[in-house]
């Protein structure tokens, strides 16, 4: 399979992606991807970024391990691990490349956290305990399949450059098969679930959190640009 | 409103009810209740039954306080809290009429919870924090409306004796006008609920949930029944 | 009992104050606080702090009713209620207030929570999920005894203004006797847990969450003075 | 590292198994547990066991992403995610040896689960989730090192037949090296959180919590004992 053949509007996941509309393009087609699909990403804001990102990678891993004490079943117990075993092996990769940009563990660890960092993580693990498996799920997606969505976009645009490119390798993370496979299983899993629980029926509450959690992924980047004083908006 | 006039066959309440079947009438005509009515339940079970049911409270306090932390907007937070508010007034009045029986506050206080007390509010906990806010309230609503069937049985029941009888006290704190409002209004709120959580297309897993806390009440006057030796099943 | 006589640098609390240091003060001392009771402070900052506040309040009464799930004694279950309900009563005067500034309850409600309400708010819950009562009260008190702290300051500063001061009302109502009842009694609460749940063992967690709160509770009044264009320093 | 190599009597854990006392002997010294020994255990009453230890393992991999998501460092993190994958890894060998006994998967997955069953796991979750990382922790270590505890026991009791014994491959599932590192890092990490979390000054709670756990584990061992009519005890 490879990442061209996954369709992201089908099913309750293409629902919610549409229903998100322009909050959903401002985050999959943010500036910050476009640029650095060009190249002309300001080092400071991709620097920025990567630090926040392994902050992050760290609340995601705790969502995914309630994921697992939400579940019902002895298969969904074993998607939700699946995904947290994925983002535990991820960590080290994520250090190894952080240390190639001159970021130490150390130095990320310490980092106190971005609000935008805060603000996301912490509003999925609300709506983690508040809601059941199904709410938890919808506000992760964006970030698992908005990912995913991303380096699909990148990878096909004209404008992307990776030779020459100093976020080439970056790019090309989203190329690999077994990525492909970890997000279809994931979407695959999501319509399981959404069937399960009576996704249908329930719309307008996870339209709320898939739209919030889409928002929130677009401040995310926003953070990353504002670290270029040029660039910053303020928002 | 007398309590005659709800009619527990009706919604989403009806439908559990009447899927729980031969365990909902295990529960709700359980032995313990029937002899209570007639007056011929040995006192060391109705003990067992008060001082057990003092600790639950505590337990059944929390799972209100859990069901306004995983509500979404004010009114139903509003009505979590009011039943909050119900269990507490009540802890002094049950304080008060266990004294009546001779066992003070201090004594209950630190009773061992039995396993039966454990069983069921620990399970209500469970779901409540694994599952949503209709998930936590269909575990509840088999004590809400269960104790008001209860009631509502014993009160028309031609071998129910209130004078004469030492548990009479006790059945007639199940005639009154305030108690049936209360009742009425979780029901409400409860249908309401279940209308905008999908409660329909979620059938099975809500039919789970509320036929295991309706068994685990039905264990909890087993417990009661099983302190008089003569009576113990050992189930 | 006056405010004066709260004394915030005693106990646990007292030390975690310390222990926040300049964040503490960019809290307590912001720049929206002071212009507010010189009566400067622009009507659109204001305005924007009252929609997010009642925004706030329904996650805030949230966190209380973890609170009540969270305790193992009926003394604290009634605390954490006592805070519930002085929360749910306050919505409606919260409203009367913002009646008489123009905003209505309707457009409240669905105006879109400020990312500065979402992460003060959604960090609370995830603490207090992830952590036990301490932890959860640790997170809140930066609120509970901050504004306490900020409306005895205001009270005192010789700057102050109340009368012809169009927020003069909203710095009397930290004068009440009641006010002042309901923060001595959380803060003696929290004493009381502090010591039960080991504080003084876990002052470096309870520290980074104490600190954390309280900037993001400046946050939330820079929110406020981000809504004069003038004025925002896009932080 | 041999079995017999493991200290239980030190740390915090050694603390609170001394604390349990008479309930901690009659949990890892269970007539059911001494008679698996000799191989007198009724059939009945083993396979009992096996069909509910089946229920059991998924709510305790459930505990354990409960331990993923209240963990705040990487490493702690690391540790819940390695008995989760412990677990997940169990369950099939769980299941071939089950297919020996002639109990196929099919058939234990829609057995009920036994009150037994569910009065722990479901306790222990509760705690998890009103408690901080060491309360939930305390609560599932009883069943973590007991088993440990009982295995060394059953290898070294005079009495312990493995050859014609029925049930002597299961004793010898607790020879393995993996296991005692297991075990062994458990133990360490259990330690090294209770001095994290202050555990010396909340002694009376964890002890509470580890009491109540351990007298659920004989509860459960009495479950299976009480598939034999004729040794059922009806506690």
């Amino acid at each position: 399979m490879t990442m061209t053949e996954i369709d992201f509007s089908a099913g309750l996941f293409g629902k919610l992606r549409a229903g998100a509309g322009q909050i959903w393009e401002s985050y999959v087609d943010h500036e910050f991807v476009r640029i650095l699909g060009t190249g002309e990403l300001p080092e400071a804001c991709f620097r920025r970024f990567l630090v926040q990102d392994y902050l992050f990678l760290k609340h995601f891993a705790r969502a995914y391990g309630l994921a697992v004490y939400k579940s019902q079943t002895v298969s969904d117990i074993r998607a939700a691990n699946a995904a947290l075993q994925g983002i535990l092996q991820e960590v080290p990769l994520h250090v190894t490349y952080c240390a190639s940009w001159g970021l130490s563990e150390a130095q990320m660890q310490y980092e106190p956290e971005a609000n935008a960092t805060i603000t996301y993580t912490r509003y999925v693990n609300d709506i983690g305990n508040s809601g059941d498996l199904l709410d938890l799920l919808v506000a992760l997606m964006p970030c698992v399949a908005g990912y995913a969505e991303i380096g699909q976009r990148l990878l096909a645009a004209p404008t992307t450059r990776i030779e020459g490119n100093p976020y080439g390798s970056w790019i090309e993370n989203y190329k690999g098969e077994e990525y492909h496979e970890m997000v279809a299983a994931s979407l695959c899993k999501f319509e399981d679930i959404g069937q399960r629980y009576g996704g249908e029926t329930r719309l307008a509450r996870l339209q709320e959190i898939f739209t919030t959690a889409s928002r929130l992924e677009a401040d995310f980047w926003q953070m990353g640009m504002d670290a270029d004083p040029r660039r910053k908006t303020g928002a």
